[in-house]
């Protein structure tokens, strides 16, 4: 994906060397769990991001959690970065080694350690993938609803305080973390938070881990809300003359406080997209691909109202998945519409808004960014968890061209700078990483930013744990 | 309420005394805002706990965040604590000024900034309740659902992660919150969050400050969540043979998944209290209080599950009530069992437990708790937001009694070791404050304590935000 490419989107680099008594324990503790070897660094150096590839010094292979713990040990004795790794599906250069160090690699850790179904929980390691999770559960009758559109490692999806298209229903991943098992910068192990539902227990270290990108300490175990399985599930797609209308649709039936559980838009680019790669044949027109939970009478009136709603505002065309089968196709081609629409433009890297505006400001913001793209020339596509108020626009770039990156840049810019001038967010699920420390200061105001500092430093002395990621340690 | 008393729960005192130039400070600065006469200072020194009066040295009546910011920077001037004060509501002496310092009562600050209806937000200063809220949105088609039996202040209900009896449908404070202005601890304001239903920029500084009862800052606006009026409303009660069976109903209705909006246990106890005082001639056994949100046929179909699934458990004589009126009065009821419960032997004060545990172990905690109450001889009453896995037993003690004092700590202690044996929670909405420091510790363990604490000296360095509660600032 990131292959070698003529113009540099190197991140700044302030390396700090690894020291040769540093690898030898490594090599001491870990053995052939401890690599560094060329490939492997590469292949740890690297996200979905644009970036090149900026690899660590070693990989170490953890397998539990008092692995974690000596590595971070010796990190902190070191005064070396160390970065947690688990699918490498990030997207805003959260895993780039920018200061050196080491990668912790946790994809070995991917047991599923214990489910609670009576009460709904589950406690995992840190490297299940999200997919991996709901196949062990679902014979349960259970279900994990976060879902971004990779197979992410839960690890990484609290992180980055994932969502994906259930959250307008069951919330992100900051609604559905109970508990933590976390090392700290000193190598401690940890817990936070318990299994019950709500607590008032102090400060909220969970909440505060969660969206913390690997900054705070290394989750090792993750204990996470589950849901039973819908009675009924409806999946509808509808097609629109216009995004707005699609959203004004969307805007309508939430403050109606109808319980949709996705409700997903796709731009007509998206949709040829899909159509290339999915070959499901769908008009190309904007589109709003739904979902409904519960049981069959609610399902039942829940589209009833939609249809009514999605026809004052030109909706027509309803198409239905009623099976198991056909749903899992319409979902399969709106999560792959990312590499879908990498075909309406062969070779072409894509640069990823992600803003979250207050759902009145929605119909405004999807037009202008549209617009914007269009007028600019640039091929982009859109695609949007509009019951949310969180949209992609995605920027087809050639990647040789250092002015078609600079435009999407710029596009970018105007995007965030409009969702924040209507009280929204800069990102709504991927994080900040590397790419959008500018933005967050612009969101959060120097103050806010300040008091993260201050958080950063208190409890990673060191700056050893993902340094240089979501702010600078030093004020600008 | 808390009337002198021949034995002392005096808490353990560490004062700080006011220099005279802060006090002169304050009075130029804050005119007849400014109070240090006796009266006023012992009526803030106090909440709902048993603990004696401890009063601040002097209260200032804030009407802005520029009041507050001002106030809290002569107290970072000279190192002196600060405690804010919004209707004194809480339970476990959050409010008591253990180390002295000056009050801030900011129950002036009562106003409603903006509705943002077709958002489903509003943005309020800290000293609106809860009641305030409602009454101002509900023309409107809205409602904040959040409900502690008190009509506590906004600002209050942050500081505490507060919930009650809707949280098992809408959730908590944490998740009802999207963004607020803060006073740091050296006076400058910052804004946390964003209107946006999700983000990912950042630390999660909102659920930060979310449950710190005043510790890392003080609440100047608070924006949350509202939601749409429910288009039909239904209320129950239904009879049990038993505590567990009531319990038990509980748990199937969560573990299928029914969307209940309310579901409350009441034991007999608690039942003759609301009898004694709201003349409502019920049936005195235990007793499940619920309530359906949704449309006609939503609400239709969750009564007939409840009622299917209670009868398997022997409930009987179910009574609905569908006006307004009825709910409301069922309800006030309801909010009024503590207050009730004193009239069952008049004089006596309460000491309630708060526990929160996973919902497959919620009857056995809680027939466990009424055995041993039974046991020690002691009057008592529990009441239980059960959809959430939540409960309080109250003890009824002679206030001049310190033997009795004794037996309910003692009991309360055994309620809260059973919880956290079985993954729960000292506290599922009430918080730490003095009362329950202990138990945080022996629930979160020294490492995550430890971790508050560095976080703590971080954002407060002179440690003058409501010091002395939660944890102690030195490790034991």
């Amino acid at each position: 994906m990131n292959a070698p490419h003529p113009i540099s989107w190197q991140p700044a680099l302030s390396l700090r060397p690894l020291p040769p008594a540093m690898l030898e324990a490594l090599r001491q503790r870990f053995g052939e769990r401890c690599s560094s070897a060329r490939a492997v660094c590469d292949q740890h150096g690297r996200d979905e991001s644009p970036y090149d590839v900026t690899p660590p010094e070693a990989v170490i292979f953890c397998e539990s959690s008092a692995d974690v713990a000596d590595a971070v040990k010796l990190a902190d004795q070191y005064a070396v970065p160390v970065i947690p790794f688990g699918v490498g599906s990030s997207l805003e250069g959260h895993l780039l080694a920018v200061q050196g160090g080491i990668c912790l690699d946790v994809s070995r850790m991917n047991r599923v350690l214990s489910v609670n179904a009576e009460d709904l929980t589950v406690t995992v390691q840190p490297g299940v993938t999200r997919e991996q999770v709901n196949a062990e559960i679902r014979d349960q009758g259970l279900f994990f609803p976060i879902d971004p559109g990779a197979n992410a490692s839960i690890g990484g999806m609290c992180g980055t305080r994932a969502s994906g298209t259930n959250a307008v229903r069951y919330g992100t991943m900051r609604e559905n973390v109970l508990a933590l098992e976390v090392v700290t910068a000193s190598g401690e192990l940890i817990r936070t938070g318990t299994r019950a539902k709500k607590s008032s227990a102090g400060y909220d270290l969970t909440r505060l881990f969660v969206g913390s990108e690997g900054t705070l300490g290394v989750m090792t175990e993750i204990t996470l809300k589950l849901y039973p399985l819908p009675e009924a599930v409806s999946a509808a797609i509808c097609h629109f003359p216009s995004e707005a209308a699609a959203v004004q649709t969307t805007i309508a039936l939430i403050q109606l406080g109808v319980p949709i559980a996705r409700c997903e838009l796709l731009d007509a680019n998206a949709v040829t997209g899909v159509n290339l790669q999915s070959k499901l044949g769908l008009r190309e027109t904007p589109m709003l691909l739904m979902e409904f939970h519960g049981s069959p009478a609610s399902v039942q009136e829940q589209a009833e109202t939609v249809q009514e709603i999605a026809r004052d505002h030109g909706g027509e065309d309803f198409q239905w998945a009623t099976t198991p089968e056909e749903r899992s196709r319409l979902w399969a081609a709106r999560h792959k519409a990312y590499f879908s629409a990498m075909h309406l433009n062969p070779g072409c890297r894509t640069i990823t808004t992600d803003t979250c505006v207050p759902i009145s400001r929605l119909a405004d913001c999807v037009v202008a960014a549209k617009q914007e793209a269009t007028d600019a020339g640039l091929p982009h596509y859109l695609v949007g968890h509009v019951g949310d108020g969180n949209f992609h626009i995605a920027y087809l770039i050639d990647p040789s061209s250092a002015e078609q990156h600079e435009r999407a840049e710029e596009l970018n810019r105007r995007v965030v700078q409009r969702a924040i001038a209507c009280g929204g967010t800069c990102t709504g699920e991927h994080g900040v990483g590397l790419h959008k420390m500018g933005f967050l200061l612009e969101e959060a105001g120097e103050g806010a930013v300040a008091m993260m500092r201050s958080i950063k430093r208190a409890l990673d002395p060191k700056n050893i744990l993902n340094p240089g990621k979501i702010f600078s340690i030093n004020p600008p």
